[in-house]
């Protein structure tokens, strides 16, 4: 019953411990049920993701591993690690599990034959697509595309951006160039990387933003250091500062409008003195930062953005990656900004499961080839998704999503008030909450102390603790998250008062 | 049991035809057993492709779409369309399905229930491996690694290659750096996408490479100006001219030898000129250039392009995503070469299922989250690499692929002596071999009849037919191949005949 690892990391004394443990918390993990709450037996990482995690390391590089997992025994909001720890998912797999783990109705899935053949005759798609594959990607657009008419599936979040951007580089000259056929000197030029053919265009990205680690899209990537260093990088591309507000937002209205005015300010100069020198074919932006810190900008900066992409023929490019598919109540979240009309293309990833992006008739290539690869995305994770949107409307998750977004916010917003010198800039839409901690030390601290009482969170920007459940997240999920941020804010308070 | 789009698009004598030639071929495509040879109904793309061509265009752009695939229905080497004709398949989506479709081994592997959750548990595999994930990457380590210790998983060929490069150039620079911290200067300018922090390094790629179609890797690539044209590039990296040799290679040894020479003259002059500006980080290369034109180069050019690269402190990143997983008759294609040493990183993707590269411990990165992403890979394209490899050494499945080659090789050497001006240049390894037609239009031709007569091939370059059949292609599927390919040319022969 207990495997040999277990009996030889630990001594006897210690055996006895962890099996009591153990015992206590299997009685919230039988049968695939979700756990009634979180139960820790170990330190994280215990002992046998330990031995596990010195395998591992010598196939690869495990410095960012924190633990490893029974994804047989995780179950809905709870992620159930190799020593058997049960923690409340908070992060959940960098915000990409929308049902959590396990869910019934994404394990019959695979269950249904065809599906089944699906994920071992997996085509070029671009080429030989299945029979079923158009009413797959008219379903799919009739359900969840914000508007736009046309999809192009992708694999991963980071190829979604490298293509958004190659489709705005060739809308943009394809404009300029008035339906004239590619010049000799365009074609031999270009196979030699030298303009004409591959043109010295740009693409505006905003200090903070996170959009891929690919290299091009590394170019557009501007929230850590450690991400960009020995990259090279197109050191033409412009980048603009983001909004970076002050809260809580109603105190602060006035100021921060004028930090808005002061970035849309700086998007027009770019603009304009990009005209000539490394032209801007398009802005691609986050609808919330989040790796970058969870940094918000009001609806009125995104209409003037969008705007200002109008009035200079820069393709508007939105990226849903970490934000979309529900998580801010919407299942997109630039739905929150009113925007008149559509973004010219929007990419999506993460929680969907399968990416691409969805774009507007204009913008889409004519020619075949050029926004082309062998997979062209995976009917194995098109098939997850419409079981995924089929749940998420049938169990109305965005309204608990609403709900459960508000308990945390009021929870924590309640916490901020009491501990000021600890907590700040609470802000968020749905589910999607972070909240500032003073300092990055202090951050770090209250993250792992969530851990050790049961809790995986994860972090972003330099001071924020992020939020990222499922979308099954309840309103008891989160009181049980908010009953043990309370006892680790309220323990970290007294150790510092006793420190200072 | 005829759908209705059937007796929508087709006239009532042609329903009886195509009833008659449907039962006809029906014969062969029973139970999932693989037919006994093409059978073709309708004109390709048929009606139902056409219908459901006309569906996918309102979705996107199906410019490169040939027809709408049966997947249920193929089996084995054969490839059944919307309208049940049945092809013979040498190009198996574009090169990806080593043990072609609904192999038995595979179709058993999600039907295991602990398989089939770690389709629906996806991990974030840097952060949260499975207890499962250490045994998995060190089986195929030991299984297929070409000598290498250490492996980064990844989703597909371009982004595999875009952290190959990656990795060089932070190699390249830990190198200078001496294991020196990053200074301040390096981590304020990276953010902004500036030198120091992002260096102005280059790679060194040749000319008809093809290495992904994200902007980076279309820097290394130099194919098809289609793919390139209006997307900015690296301009200053440096391209170098690959071996184009004379066929036959028995009749043209000592021009041959001079070509090697001459390249690869040029590469350490490219070498030398970019000590100071741009200097090379790492040279990437394929095996055999695949989509430029099935070009070889011998062993001895890629030993001496390896000692180069040693000489001059750049890594040597071969590109193994066509070539790799046993087409050539080697697991790796770059095994034929005797290298003295293994290549410091080699990529894979395709017919291995999962991506990533395999890497030496010198270049492995030492901090966390450089070489990194969300998911990291996809466990359930692992665990079907896994019953892949089985199937291949079960089965001896790389023997096959050289018995099959050799009578596929035979079939067209004699074929090219019959029909010399049409057909020269037989090249290849294993089953991947490639044949030149004299001219474009030809070789299109060709390819379109053959398509006619049931046998699904590809192009590369201007003037080749490439062979990319699955591992599971046998003795009589060349056969086959080779009577239909003989009645071809014979049928265009005589139609030149006729005109000139």
């Amino acid at each position: 019953m207990f495997s040999k690892l277990t009996t030889q990391v630990l001594d006897r004394s210690k055996q006895i411990e962890y099996i009591t443990k153990l015992m206590s918390c299997r009685r919230y993990s039988m049968n695939f049920e979700e756990p009634k709450g979180p139960c820790m037996i170990t330190e994280i990482p215990g002992p046998k993701s330990k031995e596990l995690m010195k395998q591992l390391d010598n196939v690869y590089n495990i410095g960012a591993t924190q633990y490893l997992v029974n994804y047989d025994k995780s179950a809905g909001n709870y992620i159930v690690d190799a020593d058997e720890n049960i923690l409340l998912d908070t992060y959940t797999q960098i915000s990409t599990m929308p049902l959590g783990y396990n869910h019934p109705a994404l394990l019959n899935v695979f269950k249904n034959e065809q599906n089944l053949r699906s994920l071992i005759n997996r085509p070029a798609l671009g080429v030989y697509p299945g029979t079923d594959w158009p009413k797959r990607m008219e379903n799919i657009l009739k359900q969840v595309s914000p508007k736009l008419p046309k999809i192009t599936p992708m694999m991963c979040g980071a190829c979604s951006n490298e293509n958004a951007i190659k489709t705005a580089f060739i809308a943009y000259r394809s404009r300029e160039r008035n339906n004239k056929d590619f010049t000799d000197a365009e074609k031999k030029s270009s196979i030699l990387n030298q303009p004409p053919g591959c043109p010295d265009l740009s693409i505006l990205s905003f200090k903070g933003a996170f959009h891929g680690r690919t290299i091009a899209t590394l170019s557009c990537t501007h929230s850590m250091a450690i991400h960009k260093l020995d990259i090279p990088s197109f050191s033409q591309w412009p980048i603009a500062t983001f909004p970076m507000y002050k809260y809580p937002l109603e105190d602060n209205r006035r100021e921060n409008e004028k930090i808005d005015g002061k970035c849309l300010e700086e998007v027009e100069d770019l603009m304009v003195k990009h005209k000539r020198h490394f032209p801007i074919a398009g802005i691609i932006i986050e609808p919330i930062q989040s790796e970058g810190g969870d940094n918000h900008a009001s609806p009125e900066f995104f209409q003037n953005l969008q705007k200002l992409c109008k009035k200079y023929g820069a393709a508007l490019i939105i990226d849903e990656v970490q934000t979309g598919c529900g998580p801010t109540g919407k299942f997109w979240c630039h739905e929150h900004f009113n925007l008149p009309h559509p973004p010219d293309i929007m990419t999506f990833s993460k929680k969907m499961q399968m990416a691409g992006f969805f774009h507007s008739d204009e913008i889409t290539v004519k020619l075949p080839s050029r926004i082309f690869n062998t997979w062209m995305g995976d009917p194995g994770k098109t098939i997850l998704l419409e079981a995924i949107i089929d749940v998420i409307n049938t169990q109305n998750l965005l309204d608990q999503v609403n709900k459960s977004g508000r308990r945390l916010y009021d929870g924590l917003e309640q916490l901020q008030n009491e501990f000021p010198d600890m907590l700040h800039s609470l802000r968020g839409k749905g589910t999607f909450i972070a909240i500032n901690a003073k300092g990055t030390d202090l951050r770090n601290q209250i993250i792992m102390q969530l851990k050790r009482n049961g809790v995986q969170s994860g972090s972003c920007g330099t001071e924020a603790i992020r939020l990222r459940p499922a979308l099954i997240f309840k309103e008891h999920h989160a009181d049980i998250y908010l009953d043990i941020m309370r006892k680790v804010i309220r323990e970290l308070s007294k150790e510092r008062k006793r420190k200072y």
